[in-house]
């Protein structure tokens, strides 16, 4: 197979809004020694990409400042040291940036086979929630089957991902949303609607768990609901944050009630973890969750599907908020 | 062996000082199944106490109004069930309450043998600040062999008895305290002191540390530091709370470095833990640590003693600070 020397990407001219992604040329990558080389077919559209377009996401050394977190494509290259994988082999990997290309590396850690039957938009929906949800909702938050969870933002790629793995291992889910329809897609997944806008999310976990609260919240809200948060928890739950949609200053916030409930407060952002750290997390995904895949349920749900050329349509449908799953690029 | 009738205790007569604290006659209380009747030789002073005293202690229901939260001294009486414990058995204990009284009925979980060579004082002062040191800095610090600690107060009770424990289990321990005196006692006790009024506790720890900072806090401070505390926090670090000298209700807590270093904030109080939960911690203190004190080392750093009829200069002693290492009550 012969590679082409150039390819499109889409680039961030400026920060600024969805109208600074623009396409590009440029060399196709090298792939270093532990990476794979992907022809894109297909990436998703991350809420950490439109931070970054806005300037607001912090970025290590050595990420690329090409957006997009996640691809499914077929390898084309391998680079120094690469034994798991082979030329030809379909595959969906958590990248450390560049996603929005036609060719991306990616440490062959950070690559999982397509699960069967799954195509690539499917595929490419799939990784950076799938390794969030389970490096923090079963990870940091150590939710188990028979417990209870609150996941904020429940139809959210995060949240939809969270809430099937939820009915998958026999979780009961409670997820808020701000409109009917978000609230029956809830309801369609299994878990327990709260509509934010006409009810305390705290009050409606009270009620249902008989005072006894939740088990883990998976949050991306912060400081707006840090205490009503630490009111939904049940004793020794575990707050577990992932963004700050209502402010990363936290103001008034009750700490008798974390000693009195012995809460865990955690989170962590998936960018920030070390090539090893994304390895491990594969090496469960792919020990616990593929097969769930394989077998046609917990499959990533939807919103739409841009050209790649369209990223900044995509990032204008990410922002309105009225997406419900995962909205994903097109590259091939 | 004939029990008296009556006994003498101290009691709280209104929520203020110290000199609120008076002793009164009351019956002996009568051991109820699962318990010990203790007939008491000496009793702690814990920080809980003076607020009890204050009335600033949240108190569960079914705990003793008599302060006293830990004591030694010979099993008089069984209660229905004990199966471990014989009359005439010398043992510590951490009660649920009712301890600066020269007889105190506890669950039998929550007692533990005295340890060879001990004398009442020192028993006394082992099992608050053990059970605590235990539970929080072991248990959801998850401190262990190799890792660097900091702990704040170091010259309290808890701050002794987290350093020599520290010492013992080879964990590297930074503490604070306000004064030449007590950074002496620090340094004596194999950490490394900060003066806190001389110097700002994270930017030594980032000194001497490579900007790695520490594994786990153990923080009796709360809102005052905790922002600082998530500064001196290296990744994966754990921030345990035990109190709020510095207030309850924090502000401009930085969210970001939480997810960033996937810190771990929590706390808790022992007094809310349930007896199964207590007897969980005495049966691994047993295991770890028991056998340390048998061998003569970690012994409790002993301030000063009071007869318990002197229970309010004890409490005026506690309160002025300048204690360093546990204040005792002698009963008999």
């Amino acid at each position: 197979m012969t590679l082409p020397h150039t390819m499109t990407l889409i680039e961030i001219t400026e920060f600024g809004g969805p109208d600074v992604l623009k396409p590009r040329q440029e060399a196709v990558p090298t792939p270093g020694p532990g990476d794979l080389l992907i022809r894109v077919h297909a990436a998703g559209v991350n809420r950490p990409d439109a931070l970054q377009r806005a300037g607001k996401y912090p970025m290590k050394p050595g990420m690329s400042p090409i957006p997009g977190l996640e691809v499914a494509g077929e390898v084309v290259a391998l680079g120094d040291g690469v034994t798991h994988y082979s030329v030809g082999d379909r595959v969906c990997a958590l990248t450390n940036g560049g996603g929005y290309a036609q060719f991306c590396t990616v440490p062959a850690g950070q690559a999982l086979p397509i699960p069967e039957g799954m195509d690539w938009i499917q595929a490419a929906a799939v990784p950076e929630t799938f390794f969030t949800v389970w490096a923090n909702l079963f990870g940091l938050g150590n939710a188990h089957t028979g417990e209870r969870v609150l996941i904020h933002g429940g139809t959210s790629g995060i949240g939809t991902t969270a809430l099937m793995l939820c009915r998958e291992f026999g979780i009961q889910a409670f997820a808020t949303a701000g409109s009917a329809d978000k609230c029956a897609a809830i309801a369609k997944l299994g878990a327990e609607p709260i509509n934010y806008r006409e009810q305390d999310f705290a009050d409606v976990i009270a009620k249902k768990t008989d005072n006894q609260g939740v088990d883990v919240i998976l949050d991306i809200m912060g400081a707006s609901y840090l205490n009503n948060n630490l009111k939904a928890l049940g004793m020794d739950g575990h707050l577990v944050m992932l963004g700050f949609l209502g402010g990363g200053k936290a103001n008034d916030v009750d700490l008798l009630t974390i000693l009195s409930k012995r809460a865990v407060i955690t989170g962590s952002l998936l960018r920030a973890r070390t090539a090893d750290e994304k390895a491990a997390i594969a090496d469960q995904l792919r020990e616990y969750v593929w097969p769930v895949l394989a077998a046609g349920r917990c499959l990533p749900i939807i919103d739409q599907v841009f050209d790649y050329t369209q990223a900044d349509q995509a990032h204008a449908r990410m922002e309105g908020g009225d997406h419900i799953g995962k909205i994903v690029l097109r590259v091939i």
